[in-house]
C-alpha cells in the first residue's frame, strides 16, 4: 500500500528512529541556548514532530499522528533525558548525529509526500508537503529558540535541496506507479546520500546574483 | 458533563477572566517593546487565545472557540484599552497580575485537558494539549514580540511544571471517573498553588547536568 | 455569489497578482538578510500564502487553497527568480512595489472576510480573519527572517488599519446585502487608498499613553 513504504512495523520503527535523531538535535540546541530541562523537552518535541504536525493540519488528518501515537510523543522525552545527562558525549559524536539526521531527512521527505498524496493532494503539492515534513520541525525549533532558521542561511550546507530532490523523485515515481515495496528505498537513499555529500563537501546554495562577489567581506 | 468543569455560566465567566489576565500580560509586553496600540492588541489577542486556538486546530474543533465566542474575542481588546491608558498603574500591581495569571494557568490547563479528552484523544495526549492550552499563548506572544520564549528560559520561575501537574492530575481523575462537579477544583487549585509557590520561592528547573556548576558565571 | 468578488477568472488573476507582489516583498527581505535562493523562496511562499493558509485552517477549509491551486504555489517561485536576478532593479522601484502591495492588501482583506463569512463565521470574526488574511503572511515572513514584525512596530506607516477598515466595511456591506458585483470595489479601494495615504503622509498609530512625550528620545 502506498502509505506504507515498508512493512508497517518496519515503517513504525524507522519513524521512531527519525523522530529520535531529530529530537536529539532539538535537545542539544536547548543545552546550547542554556534552557532548562523543560525548554529542552519542548524543543525536542517540536523538532521531531513539528513538520508532521504541520502536514497533518494542512491535509486535515486530525488529530495529527503526533497526538495519536504515544511512541511518537514519548521518544523525544527519552532523547531529552539522554541529552540532559550525556550532552558532552552526544556533542562529541556530532558527525554520527548528523548522519542519523540525514537518514531522518531522507525518510520523512518520502513518507510526507506519500501521506499527502494519499490524502488527495496533487503531486507538486504532495512533494512540497514532503519537504515541509522533513524540514518544518527544524524551522520551528530555530524560531522558538530565537535563532535565524538554519534552513534559510546561505552559510549552511544544503539541507532543503536533498529533501526536495527526494520528495520530487517520490512524486515522479508515484506518478508512474513505480513506488512500491523495495523501490521505496530509491528516493530515501537519494536524499540521504545528497545530504551526506553536502555535509562532506560543504555544498551550499547561491545567494542573489550580485551578492556573490561580496561574499568574503560579508562573512 | 465532562467538558463543563463548573456550571456553564460560571465556566464561561472563568474563561473570560483567564483570557482577560493573559491579555493584560500580552498588552504590557507590547508597551515594553514600544509597539503601537495595534501591536498591543495583536499581542493581547495572541496571548489570550493562542493556546486554545492551537488545541482546537489539533483536535479538529473548527472554527475554534476563539472565532465563535464574541466575548473571547472582545475581552483582549478591553484589556488593551486598559493597558493603553493605565499601563503605569497596571505595572505597579504586577504581583496581583501574576496571581491572576496563575489562576488562568490553573484553569486553562484543566479545561484544555478536558476538551481534548472529550474529542477522543488519549489521556497522555489530552494532558499535553492541556499544557499547550495553558502555555501556548505565552510562547506565541514571545515569538511575535521577538523575545526568547520565557517558558524555555532557565532563569524564570517554574511555569510549565504547575500546568503540567494540573493537567496530569486532571487526566488521572478522568481515568478514574473522579472529575465531576466540585472535584474539578482539585487540579485547578493544585496548579494555581504550585505556580504561586514557584513565584514566591523562585523555584526553577535544572539545566543540563554539567552546566549547573557554571551557573554563577553565566548569569 | 458572495465568495466571488468579481467574475471567477478576474478574481483568480487578481489573487495571482496579489500573491505575486506579496512574494516580491518576501524574496527582497531574503536578499537583505543574506539568505540563499531557497531561503528567498521560503520567505516568498510564506509571505504570499501564509495569511490565507491561516484563514483556511481556522475555517476548516482543508486542504487550503495554497495547496490546491498550482498557480498560487508557482507564482512565488517566479517572484523569487525575478528578485534573484534583478533585485537591484526591483529595489529601485520600491515605491511601485509598495503600491502593488497596497493593492494586494486591499484585495486580500476583502476576499478573506468574504470567504470566512461564507464558511459560517460571524461578521466580526469574518472581518478579523479578513485582516489576518491580509497581514498574516507578512508577520510570518518577519518571524521566520528573525525580525521584529513590521506590523507591530510603531515607527512604521499604518498597515493593519487600512486592512481593518476594508474588512469592516466589507462585513457591514455583507450585513446589509450590499456586497455584490461592482460594489465589491468599495472596500477594496477604501483599504487601498488608506494604505497609499499612510505611505504618502507617514501616518502612524499611537503608542501607549504616557510614552508619546518621550518619543523623540526613544527613536
Amino acid at each position: 500500500m502506498l502509505s506504507d513504504l515498508f512493512s508497517p512495523s518496519v515503517q513504525h520503527w524507522l519513524d521512531i528512529a527519525g523522530i529520535f535523531v531529530f529530537a536529539i538535535s532539538g535537545a542539544l540546541l536547548g543545552v546550547r541556548k542554556n534552557f532548562d530541562v523543560f525548554g529542552m523537552a519542548v524543543l525536542a518535541e517540536v523538532t521531531a514532530l513539528g513538520g508532521g504536525l504541520f502536514r497533518d493540519l494542512v491535509i486535515g488528518a486530525v488529530p495529527p499522528a503526533a497526538f495519536t501515537d504515544l511512541g511518537y510523543f514519548l521518544t523525544p522525552l527519552l532523547a531529552t533525558l539522554i541529552v540532559f545527562f550525556l550532552h558532552p558525549e552526544v556533542e562529541r559524536i556530532t558527525t554520527a548525529v548528523g548522519v542519523f539526521d540525514a537518514a531522518g531527512l531522507g525518510l520523512f521527505c518520502v513518507t510526507g509526500t506519500v501521506k499527502a498524496y494519499s490524502h488527495g493532494l496533487g503531486l507538486t503539492q504532495s512533494a512540497t508537503l514532503g519537504l515541509a515534513t522533513a524540514v518544518g520541525g527544524g524551522v520551528l525549533r530555530d524560531v522558538l529558540a530565537h535563532e535565524v532558521p538554519s534552513l534559510l542561511r546561505w552559510d549552511r550546507d544544503l539541507y532543503a535541496v536533498p529533501a526536495m530532490v527526494g520528495a520530487a523523485i517520490a512524486a515522479v515515481m508515484i506518478r508512474f506507479h513505480a513506488l512500491h515495496g523495495p523501490t521505496n528505498a530509491v528516493p530515501v537513499l537519494t536524499a540521504f546520500s545528497l545530504r551526506l555529500l553536502a555535509m562532506r563537501f560543504n555544498l551550499r546554495a547561491p545567494r542573489a546574483w550580485h551578492r556573490r562577489s561580496r561574499a568574503v567581506e560579508e562573512v
